[in-house]
């Protein structure tokens, strides 16, 4: 698809974010049951549920732009999944793995602020107030899971450099 | 490779970022050969040498813990560069492929800022400080580059949006 005006390339981000987030939703069952710290792994489970509604927020807004929320496989976030999915094969001692896991995860979390800043951007120029809302409180929610496993990997590198 | 120490997690992650910077001195001058606006343009220009300098800073680093560079492809960096490459290739209204671009390249360097912030942890927990310290460096120079495309996205997105 060509990208003539800022609504195309919005709703470009916006499929791209859709399915970025439904690959997320694939991947967060694995992750939570191949980490080992009961906090990282409940963690992954909540930001799971949480992803979920991510998923939702964006079919309000392209129920709202009168839009289709599929088209478009999310190549960047296929890449990042894989890493984390080759980390969990190598596997490794259980408090270096939970390390590796958080550092794919935060891989995740940034790729996801990213791109909920361009396309909340977008929504604000063209002025499309309630879009923009909901993709500011998805972008906050990936601010405040990045944070977390800031907090989390404090405990988990500390065994992992025992390891 | 399964990870077993802590040491092991920081050469994954290195590895991992060699990969990922060779893969972007790849892909920055098609980038800033598709950008129409003449400061992203010089943006993309001034951060691959920028990126050929954090190649040999982490030269540097494999050197100083007498480490291989080669042997991992990052998987995360080829899906994020994809996506560039499919915009350039879709094309359309030059400020609304410049506004794309932007996007694209700050994905990237969002993936770049969570990978570093990961391996200078880890460098420190392991007393490997002037590892930490070269990571450091290259961290707040992607941090500087993500702020400089949100600076030139302002006046890009307001042409974008007139397309």
């Amino acid at each position: 698809m060509k990208l003539e005006t800022m609504k195309e390339l919005l709703l470009d981000e916006l499929q791209d974010l859709y399915s970025a987030e439904t690959q997320i939703t694939k991947a967060l069952p694995r992750m939570a049951k191949n980490a080992s710290s009961p906090a990282l792994k409940q963690a992954f489970e909540s930001h799971l549920r949480e992803t979920e509604g991510q998923v939702q927020r964006l079919e309000q807004i392209f129920r709202h732009l009168k839009e289709k929320s599929k088209g478009k496989t999310c190549e960047g976030m296929r890449g990042l999944l894989k890493e984390g999915e080759e980390r969990i094969k190598e596997g490794g001692a259980p408090a270096v793995l939970d390390a590796g896991l958080i550092s794919a995860a935060q891989r995740v979390e940034h790729y996801e602020i990213a791109a909920y800043g361009s396309a909340r951007t977008y929504a604000e120029l063209l002025n499309e107030n309630e879009v923009a809302k909901l993709l500011h409180e998805t972008l906050e929610e990936e601010k405040a899971a990045d944070q977390k496993l800031t907090a989390i990997s404090r405990s988990v590198n500390t065994k992992a450099e025992a390891a």
